[in-house]
């Protein structure tokens, strides 16, 4: 295993990298007095929140923890260990006993929680303390500003990368050399890794989601509609809630989101590798995917790193284009780290696989341009919205849901080509033994890796929106010059690209996600049912329980959605009312005369976003388990494979069903969500950018008809996109990790 | 068979019973010359559009009947007799050639095309002829109305049954006796009539909601919006084409919906009794479905005989009261008449279909209660929309989108249960040879037909809809007394309710029937693969073809939902140019001393939903095939089932994993867009009616903001709840039939 010291290596580069980043971005000049103190505001506002987040969210993962650990430890059977000296797999004895096994799942899912919020807690701490520097370098430079914000951003991104890997390999360490268990079964033992990961990313998206729409909506109802003052008025309570909502959505739930990603199907990867493994007893199969996500470490630092170097400031450059050039410097470093760790790890017939990893990169690369062509505001989808405004409000929202709608088509074709040609690259690989099934599942989790690749610069992207968003509010808040305005404002536009940029990503890896981490279920269950891994156990969709299941996993999907977007409206009661009472108690807010109390306003954001992310959390967690319990306890079947009998498998049979289904619903529906969000954003930016003309050629810009009948789109995008669509990418992993730990609940 | 004379003998007395209401409606009066003139020009404008509209569907139906036949007779391999003699069932020669089933299948299509749009002709025929003279009962009493109206949509009801039941008895006949060829067979034979019923379902479906909405929301724009005349108001030269939308969209084409749904289940039931038939030899398997529809036609006819006897004239009675009571008469003499079937049909352990049956009324009646909750005024749903509408538009449509997301759970859960109990069931049944799995898809089947014995009483209540609306507008145009427009809205609102409440008949019994489909598609693929039919084929979900062609099945719910409201604008754009056009040639048209042009106004309409329709069609026919072609042809994977190796099964997995998870998809989307629909509708009503209060206890009635911004809702809610939604339950059911029918296409 010749490449394995790379992931220490990378790990360690990683977090060496933040650190430096982050020691280069906290040195920088802070910005005017003014801008401090809104900083401080925004900054003190954040942390708290966090804080309190993280409480509640500690609080029910140790709950959690312990069920899981009772529930795995008291139903399942432990888990065998796998022969395959004869060219046949076949399980041995007992080797981890049950009750062991629920300790360390219920430890791992603490340790997955743990590694999350430690990369959101710190990459918070620094992209809250990048904005009055960004507004600082707004007066000075638009190169300078770009670098701060993605610097700040990147800290963030590389925490979350880092950290998964390094807690990944850890726990995979400890517990197969530490414990002196077989590697092979080392995968199966850290599943409860990657459910934390997802538990927390489920409330912390959940959460975050909520806070960041329910101030913007209610800090635009309340200030624009009601009061009539301009948005980011330092009259307005709630406006430091706002900007505070921007990190806690954007930063903190969108890194929970892409670590659960990356370490999910990272271990779904090693399980597949598991059953090339029992057959060629080469553990390469299973490390391969840490060695490959650590050449995407170094490809993303050197890209970062260079994003610099191609920023002019001439006052003519887009500041997306700098951005893009480093993001095509990691695609093709990714590309030379993926020829190498394929060549040296994965036997004779590597190229298949490096074919399959090539798909992944191209698939990223497929996602950027499909989601800037239907949410940026030069093509026809946006333009048609912004012509529908000028009919009204009605029409805006019609055609908004038609174009979102339509926006499915790409993402679908998209994973599907990506899916069905990394499985056939795949199956073509032959290793004697592994059977094309076993290797083209293989190659789909290739594809997924490889497209995760670059996870840690997109997620740099990402936070360098609300950094950038921030900034803007600081200088709007602080009485800066128009010229700083004036950058931040080109920035907050690349910021609105690279956050529905970042969506698509996380939407398309788990669409690619669920294929691999399905297949890892199916695995967790042939080892229960003693049927070897490289044996395939259909999932009929012409069986009555999984039809039945998929109809749920649906359902859920959209339930969940109701309930997101429920809680947004219920938490900007709170807010609306809070600021009405604030400016019906003290007059001297609105004349201008006294400080509103942000603070309380914050704090009453938190705590309103925190009620309302109960309900769709504990759909999220108990819909996949009541479904499994109920089916396996009211039907009893039977099911034939072959010359075996399987009793009783309605309860897997309608939680796969439910699973995979689910997905597929919900990938389309976060799709749409995203999508309509963000076109109907750009569709608003469009008219008030004077690009809107009547048939008389006159401009009808802010203030106009139109105008009115775009913000309401926009504000109905507010929740789509911000809450509801990246809740549901959450959502879809979280059902797949959810099943793959608790699996043995399901099979009697 | 002791019960088959019942099929002719229904057959018959529904023919009857529809002459004998259509007589008994044509020859009352039929009011005032001015309420005439009103009418005829509706008349006009809905024949006109119907023969427009039925000319375009014969055309594309003769050139598809015999792309199919020529398809079917190049690529099937001719339809095998079955033999079953030793207990096992075998594959014999073939006994009808490929170019004969070719052939067969062609004219089949035809036929079931025609048959519906006859159907549809008839019905719409004695529809429109009923309005007004339901305007004129109104000016007497509000008895007298609603059995003028009542009768007025039995005569489309019954006339969709009987022919749906003669037809596929026909054909059948006609196919087996005539033709010489074995019953056994007789089912494949005769798949082609659903799929020419599914094929003029979805255009009659796609114009007429096209065609009804856009003259609707165009009518609005031009008229209220932009001239500020009320709704309905002569001088608006598409008020005329808004009335005539009403008939095409709610009375045609829901009628060749459920058309459709009848015939292409009943066939899928047949197909299904031909697995039992192929080990009992006994032929009544087959042919109960038909025989239980008929005693569906009995309990129906007595149940609306019955609807004016519990009318009560006293002005406090709701109308809905006397057709529920005609409803729950149609239930009881259902489980009797389905006690019988069941008792002397299917053998000794007929009992356990007895209750599948049950379970099919039960969930009919079910979904009655369902909607009601969800989209009518006196329940928490439709009140909390009215109460966001306070603030502003942007609330209204977010949280009425949540509400129609919170609606999915309900139908999915019945659907789900009402699929897992009736397969429990009818897998309990011990039928030697034929397996739980046969006996249990049967069961579900008879759930479907039990489902479908009450449709001609859905089909009266839904057409009952249309009628009265147009009464209203006749009423209104015709300046009648103030009572008899009371009497008209009173009927309105109950027409609201039952068209509701047809859309979630529809959705249930096609996510019930879809199972039935998906069965009898898996049937045709084992014959042609030589498996048995009592042997499992399983369509595995973690097959990269099958995920990929699910994937695909939900895209094209969204995609084709796109299209629909795409075509909803674009054919109202016409619209709203030609009454601009009008009034600004003729000043006055405004002032109200010329009448408007309002044929031309009919006709362009006409001419632009009929446009409009082509590229959703398109979308629907074409996908399938698409998907099916290129998985076959790109791919090259084996099979492995038990020890037979079935070669590039790629081509129909995907089709397979398309259909089912798309109608998933699809049941769970068009609930949400019928049901959204629904309850901003009748928000906007349950404000007009006086019921919302601001905190004061002030009401905000009409006129006021909370009123325009439910408006807005209501106007996005249109093509949601009358194009996307139902051309949505066409589509699911036409992607089993199209399917089935070109099953050969994707099999090498």
């Amino acid at each position: 295993m010749e490449l394995v010291w790379m992931i220490p290596a990378a790990g360690l580069a990683a977090v060496l990298y933040a650190g430096w980043l982050a020691r280069d971005v906290l040195r920088r000049d802070m910005g005017t007095a003014a801008m401090q103190d809104v900083a401080g505001m925004i900054f003190e506002g954040a942390m708290a929140f966090l804080r309190r987040q993280y409480g509640t969210i500690a609080l029910l993962a140790v709950v959690t923890a312990v069920v899981i650990g009772v529930i795995v430890g008291a139903v399942s059977e432990g888990v065998k260990a796998i022969d395959f000296t004869n060219g046949e797999i076949t399980y041995g004895d007992v080797t981890v006993d049950q009750w062991q096994e629920g300790l360390l799942t219920g430890l791992a899912f603490l340790f997955g929680a743990a590694c999350s919020a430690l990369a959101g807690y710190i990459g918070m701490y620094i992209s809250v303390r990048s904005n009055s520097r960004t507004a600082s370098a707004a007066t000075r430079s638009l190169k300078e500003a770009i670098t701060v914000a993605l610097r700040g951003g990147a800290v963030s991104g590389f925490l979350v990368v880092a950290l998964s890997l390094i807690g990944v390999s850890t726990i995979f360490l400890v517990y197969t050399e530490a414990l002196s268990n077989d590697k092979a079964i080392g995968p199966f033992l850290i599943v409860g890794f990657g459910f934390g990961a997802s538990f927390v990313a489920l409330f912390a998206q959940l959460g975050g989601g909520i806070y960041t729409k329910a101030a913007d909506v209610g800090a635009d109802l309340v200030g624009k509609v009601e009061a009539g003052i301009p948005e980011d008025d330092p009259r307005n309570a709630a406006v430091v809630a706002d900007l505070v909502g921007d990190n806690v959505g954007d930063c903190a739930g969108r890194g929970a989101d892409l670590f659960e990603s990356m370490s999910a199907e990272n271990i779904g990867a090693m399980i597949l590798g598991v059953a090339i493994y029992s057959v060629t007893g080469d553990l390469e199969w299973v490390i391969f995917p840490l060695v490959l996500r650590s050449f995407g470490i170094f490809a993303t630092i050197i890209g970062l790193t260079s994003v610099p170097i191609f920023a002019k400031d001439d006052g003519k450059q887009d500041p997306m284009t700098p951005l893009n050039y480093g993001y095509y410097i990691v695609s093709i470093l990714s590309v030379i780290g993926l020829a190498i760790t394929t060549r040296v790890m994965l036997g004779d017939e590597w190229y298949w696989f490096f074919f399959c990893g090539l798909i992944g990169i191209a698939t990223s690369i497929a996602f950027v341009y499909i989601t800037q062509y239907y949410t940026s505001g030069g093509w026809r989808p946006v333009k048609e919205i912004a012509d529908a405004s000028r009919t009204g409000p009605a029409t805006n929202i019609i055609t908004g849901t038609a174009v979102g709608m339509e926006t499915t088509a790409a993402t679908a074709i998209a994973i599907a080509l990506a899916l069905v040609a990394s499985f056939a690259l795949g199956s073509e690989a032959d290793i004697p033994g592994a059977g094309s099934f076993t290797t083209g599942v293989y190659g789909t989790a290739v594809a997924t890796m490889g497209m995760l690749m670059s996870a840690a610069y997109i997620l740099s992207m990402d936070t360098f929106g609300p950094i950038t968003d921030n900034a803007g509010g600081i200088t709007e808040m602080s009485g800066a010059p128009e010229s700083a305005r004036h950058i931040t404002d080109s920035l907050d536009s690349v910021g609105n690209t690279t956050k529905a940029l970042t969506k698509g990503y996380a939407v398309a890896s788990a669409g690619l996600a669920a294929f691999l981490l399905f297949s890892a279920f199916l695995d967790k269950v042939k080892e229960r049912l003693d049927i070897p891994l490289n044996e395939e156990l259909p999932i009929d969709l012409a069986n009555v329980d999984v039809f039945a299941g998929g109809l749920l996993g649906v359902m859920l999907v959209f339930v969940f959605s109701s309930l997101a977007i429920r809680a947004v409206s219920s938490a900007a009661q709170d807010i609306i009312e809070e600021v009405r009472r604030q400016f019906r108690e003290d007059p001297g807010i609105m004349a201008g005369t006294s400080r509103p109390d942000y603070g309380r306003a914050v704090d009453i954001t938190a705590r309103a976003a925190l009620r309302n992310m109960i309900a769709p959390g504990i759909l999220a967690v108990g819909t996949p388990i009541a479904v499994g319990l109920v089916f396996r306890f009211t039907r009893s079947e039977e099911l034939i494979l072959g010359d075996q009998v399987i009793d009783d498998p309605s309860g897997w049979l309608a939680v796969a069903g439910l699973v995979m289904v689910g997905t597929i619903g919900g990938v389309m529906l976060a799709t749409f969500f995203n999508n309509v969000g963000g076109a109907w954003d750009n569709a608003k930016k469009y008219i008030e950018a004077g690009n809107l003309k009547d048939p008389s050629g006159a401009v009808e810009g802010k203030g106009t008809e139109p105008h009115k009948a775009a913000v309401v789109g926009d504000t109905v995008g507010d929740p789509f996109k911000d809450t509801a669509g990246p809740s549901l990418h959450v959502l879809i992993k979280l059902l797949s990790t959810i099943t793959l730990v608790m699996a043995p609940l399901f099979i009697p």
